[in-house]
């Protein structure tokens, strides 16, 4: 039994929030359960130093967590005067999983950063983040394509994401903090809605794991991922 | 006239959102107009180490903007490894504010952190986060009355701040962002319930001002604190 | 009884020599009683990024203080990595009050740096910093203009800064340290010789205070000024 | 045709020299081709204060590559003063591949950490420290055994990593530089000798990929670090 | 001819002004003609980690130049948020040269930091600083002995330094900046009235030097250290 | 008697190996005795901005050390974020002797990094470097006068390094690390191939030293040198 009750293969309330605020020119708040994330796209029209020139564009993240966030208050990354590794592991993985939708010369020599600031964390805060992250990126885009900067769309496809783990013996969807907590094992999906997979990630916590559990993890993940691109789509009103 | 329309001793729209987020003891998201903040109180049992065995509490306060808080993105303080000097002078400004309000022996050996993020930023976020800060320590306070670990409230009054300026000549309350951005004097008032004030400051920007100037301010000033008061009582129930 | 035997609107001595250093285009050591601060003018003929081109001028300011300047061995901010927030909101002010009295366009596209260093603290520190700020920025430009550099004059006005604070219930200028640790409220005035204001930051530490206090602190802070004011003019010969 | 001209499930030569340096508890020099990582475990009688009186160790991981490890120099992290994200995403890789074969319960109150630093790189620094750790920490925890200091063997299986990436449209094995640069997918997994898996993690560069190839990936994955697991027992006499 | 028209065996003129500030145990202002180095010794009661509990004192020193204490304006330091190699350099030096006449069981457990902070620089500030926080720490110390804190007197011997270079071909004695940026050859030599040597440093700048040279370069410190040991002497009142 | 059993004049073996490495333009692990360095040299088609269009190379230093070189694990400075006074010291000396030999007008607009990576340390780390650095230098230095790219050598001479210092009263020659913790005093001394020196440094440890004692530590330091020098042509093939 799952302390919330869910079934194994059950999401938590997926609810997304376009347009959160007003000046980013694409903008969600993104909810998995008591999970929140903020999520802006901002488009620059500039690219980093070692795309100069090129005719390509750049999609890069950034995350990080509110000190409380969390059960007990963490200290603020910025007083500290440094990102956690934690904190630069995820914001890598965004950036990769969102590159991988998008067409880097159709974007144009311009940079979309998608900051990914979570307000509220009960687990999956990553995935959480890059599925929200998708949302701010197509609405950024809509609104290049609407002004005629762009006059193609980059965008190939959905990407979302979601955490799966073996809880108690069990394959689970979509971990909650106390789930997360305790799993022998805890994946990360990152899933287009093309069927591929982008990224793929399972660490063994106490105990390692075999392929058949492996696969039965991925499995969930295209049932969550299925959820979230729905909840995408009607986002954006597609 | 004011880009907005407001007469000159017009405030925004207040509003206050108590219980913003279901992990910290107090939590609000409060708006001034296009402004919004997002504050938490977090109780913790320890005190820093220069009250350790004096019987005494502390409260202070730690302020962050999002990165696309504002019209164009600004860069993460957490990446660039400092807070800015601005951002240190409102934290501490921030805390003091509160600390005026609160008998710290009352208190007993414990610290209130108070987290201002800045969401969407319009003009007045230090101001927006002194008045929020107010109502999320009410909460947080309240419970510990509550669960019997405070025995009698060390709260002494409700504190309150907002910004005023000179906009083209005219004395007027609550800027926003444009009319801060242009305004030949800004000034920043934190007042107490009980008339007195915590803070004044006035600062030349461009033009210097003179006494009679001064006293106007703090006049508006006392309009738009009386109106935060209402809403902040409103917000808590009293 | 003020514990310096003054009365409560006495300044402490006021000693200004001027070009106490060989290099700096101006420079000055101040002294408002035990109080003293080494103030360089410094002129760079380029400005910071945000004003390059524009045909304007910049006056920036940097604070620091010795590690002995103080009753105790303070920490030195170069070995600790960075400076704390009170430095960066006094070199703040510093920067805000020198500009107040200056025309950046006169200024033509040049910086000129004001590093204001504690040799010794006993309180108003800042104000002490201002008010010879003022002095080694006169000397600085003064040499512009016999050089030519400059044809007309960009400062408009003298500026002098000193504190004010309640002591034991009385209002009094000047705070020394020990007043200045125990003041109830303490204020920072900025003033112009042409009777304006520049900057007026009143806080309470421990009680607040009223309208009527902060009006007697301004009137103290006047006094005070016009002293400074003198002291000044006879650095400069003028 | 790969560039080295090695088949698709061909491992690159793999060089292992125990007892590399006279200081460390346990040392090795790991080779997979060109990639040389020197690893070395260091025994601390103290663990990590979240760990202190729980009766259990820890084992963590550092990582560097010495700035000519790579054809272009690249900067020291040291005087840059922070690490990477990249540094940091695979330094605690390393230690959670290494917890994953270890009990910490039987290792006692005691840390040992894991530095490998990248002699010369030419793709797999991360998969080649993984395996070399494992020698070093099997050579500091054979010592401790032999000493008595710890009665019964912490360490449960061998753990190894290889890195498989899909080049030019075929699953390969062990990739070096020039695969790695220009694979459109590259996993790196970490095997235990028992057939679990601790970690499987795979990424898409450019185009995505299927389930199936995740599962040809791990296949090589499989055969790869069989035969490090063969070049271990060599090295440690086993 | 030198460019101060000096001949090669004379000393620039030392002035030493003892008791400079007033917060400070021993505090000196000593000038090499123009270089003058503000130095304070700060008696604390503690000593550091590594040395508590074993009965024994530290001296150590921290140095830094005010950033228009040059030619031309330096970027502060505590701004940067570090200090330079050569900062490190020269404070390590001057904690070494103090500790060399310092019995550190007579002194008992407390540390004396003496800060050496340049206030004006013409070359030779690191000498000048040696030279002047001997002063220091003797006046420190004879509070302490006079305060009946030390019984018995630490200090086995004065200590000097003085530089000494070979400019356009001739050995001379306490360079000035222009000569030090055109030595060929630069020496720092660090002695004790007793004769012996506490430190001997010469670095070639350009041309290398042979021994014939470095036994010159010694001798004119010989002489120029008798001056100095003169002036610290006057200064202290023996 | 020396805790090895060597002679006082004796060195420790020396052992160069050049070409260690593939990727950088010069290589080298360099020993004497247990202390091991690899030294590369990087030559990048670039100048440090204070140089450029002079006309002129240059040579820089980096140093570090492995954290379990030593006897017990070191910090990584990566992690802590700063390099030491000590690592910074030490590689300004190491690029200021490479200096010493090397034309940097014939050396052209480019420059060359020696990065000196200690991976074991039993004493005398420094020397070691600056003496492995002169190989590795040479090595890059031959590939471009092979490829064309400097026709004249700017190389003038060899240089090498050796400490001695002053142990249980008796000057002894390349000193390992016990004794390097219990010497008196100890000297590190940087030697041409022509007899002349570009760094002499000798350093009172708990007792001073005499001139004598300077000139037989240098007497012992040609010794040394003699063997270092021998053992770098052997390595270059001269």
């Amino acid at each position: 039994m799952r302390p919330s009750g869910r079934a194994p293969d059950q999401m938590r309330a997926i609810t997304i929030q376009p347009g959160y605020t007003v000046h980013a020119e694409g903008s969600v708040l993104i909810g998995f359960g008591d999970t929140k994330v903020l999520v802006t796209a901002s488009v620059e029209e500039r690219v980093p130093p070692f795309l100069r020139g090129k005719g390509q564009g750049w999609i890069t993240a950034e995350y990080g967590m509110l000190p409380r966030a969390t059960h007990t208050r963490g200290n603020r990354e910025a007083a500290k005067g440094k990102q956690s590794g934690r904190t630069q592991e995820i914001q890598r993985l965004i950036g990769r999983s969102l590159r991988s939708v998008c067409d880097m010369g159709l974007l144009g020599e311009r940079q979309i950063t998608l900051d990914c600031d979570v307000i509220q964390a009960d687990g999956g805060t990553r995935t959480a983040s890059i599925s929200g992250a998708w949302v701010a990126l197509r609405i950024a885009v809509d609104k290049l394509l609407a002004a005629g900067i762009l006059l193609q769309d980059p965008i190939r496809a959905q990407v979302a994401a979601v955490s799966c783990g073996i809880y108690e013996g069990t394959p689970v969807l979509d971990l909650d903090y106390i789930e997360d907590s305790n799993a022998h094992a805890d994946g990360n999906f990152v899933l287009l809605s093309d069927g591929n997979i982008a990224e793929a990630q399972a660490t063994a916590e106490g105990a390692t794991y075999d392929e058949e559990a492996l696969l039965r993890l991925l499995r969930l993940a295209r049932i969550g991922c299925g959820e979230i691109f729905a909840a995408q789509r009607q986002a954006v009103g597609k």
